[in-house]
């Protein structure tokens, strides 16, 4: 997997992961849709799944699906944009009656279908979502969530440091006889007050 | 995987993973040593691997490495554990010449080969170590780091706010005429000095 050959795998590694609730369902999502195909990520946080789909098989599924409906496949893919992408991102829906169900598959495989309405008839959908490769975890979630853990700690020591610095103001201040206008100090932790966070935010990734 | 029903699998979930420099090469370890089985897990955070061995299994790999050798399994065991955990903990080395390499197969495997010294002769160990399925990835790496991307995100909203009420208490201060006998101000930062962090520490796991 090269994300610089992959141009749908470059814009996915961008999106952030959104929560969704479909059927029920808490699910973390990352949908991609382009002109004619889209990729989808989920996951529960005990699986991930995966759907990358190109525009001739989207056609194919959509005629499997809907034979009574006749459309263009540009007018069935902007219709399926326009119902799915909303329920897949956590928004709200744009309007209309659309219904989707999750179902998990023995094999592992992830289902999601989906109902709505299309000049008049019903227009049915699935994303056909299969069990994701560790690469693919490790590129969309472990990778993402350590930098996003660094950036967190290292931020939280700069925050650590102006706050004593700031404490050592106010006990300047306080050693030199000055009082507040307001009553009683508005912060009564001392220089140390903050240590006890210090256990639970800098021990790395237990279970 | 139930974690309840194995106790290997519940050590390692309160274990926190440390990096480790094998023959050059940079990695998280997890690694558990029991009293006749061990478990490893490792990580490049491109792919995981993880070794599970059982009592039987480690005499029989033994036997097959170390022809020459004639040891109980309770002392091969023992000196296996003593030579091998420092390497995978990133502790020093308790003594004596340790060789470590590490060899990654086109199936996907991983093999850490160990080189040591057993009663005078050369002992020789393999970690044969195979691609990890995505519950586990999950288990290990995924949800602790979200759980600890959370506590962090929360510690940082708390400390941004002791931090706020501490500006206004040395706003209050100066406000009332006080002075520094330490000369000028330590902090030099107004309420609103830290708001430049948050766009970056509220975004989640983008890529």
């Amino acid at each position: 997997m090269n994300p610089q050959a992959d141009p749908a795998e470059d814009a996915l590694l961008q999106h952030p992961w959104l929560p969704v609730t479909i059927d029920g369902v808490q699910l973390l999502s990352k949908p991609w849709f382009g002109e004619t195909a889209y990729r989808i990520l989920l996951t529960d946080m005990q699986s991930v799944w995966e759907e990358k789909i190109e525009a001739a098989a989207v056609e194919k599924r959509s005629q499997e699906l809907n034979r009574r409906l006749r459309a263009s496949a540009a007018a069935f893919f902007s219709h399926l944009c326009e119902v799915a992408q909303p329920c897949l991102s956590g928004g709200q829906q744009t309007g209309g009656e659309v219904q989707m169900s999750v179902n998990r598959q023995q094999d592992g495989d992830l289902t999601l279908r989906l109902k709505s309405e299309l000049a008049g008839l019903p227009f049915y959908w699935e994303f056909r979502c299969s069990p994701a490769p560790v690469a693919l975890v490790c590129a969309h979630l472990v990778r993402p969530l350590l930098a996003m853990s660094r950036l967190l700690q290292s931020h939280v020591e700069q925050l650590e440091d102006l706050l004593f610095r700031k404490d050592e103001e106010i006990q300047d201040y306080q050693e030199n006889g000055a009082t507040l206008s307001r009553g009683t100090n508005l912060v009564l932790l001392g220089p140390n007050g903050i240590s006890h966070w210090e256990p639970a935010s800098t021990k790395m990734l237990t279970g």
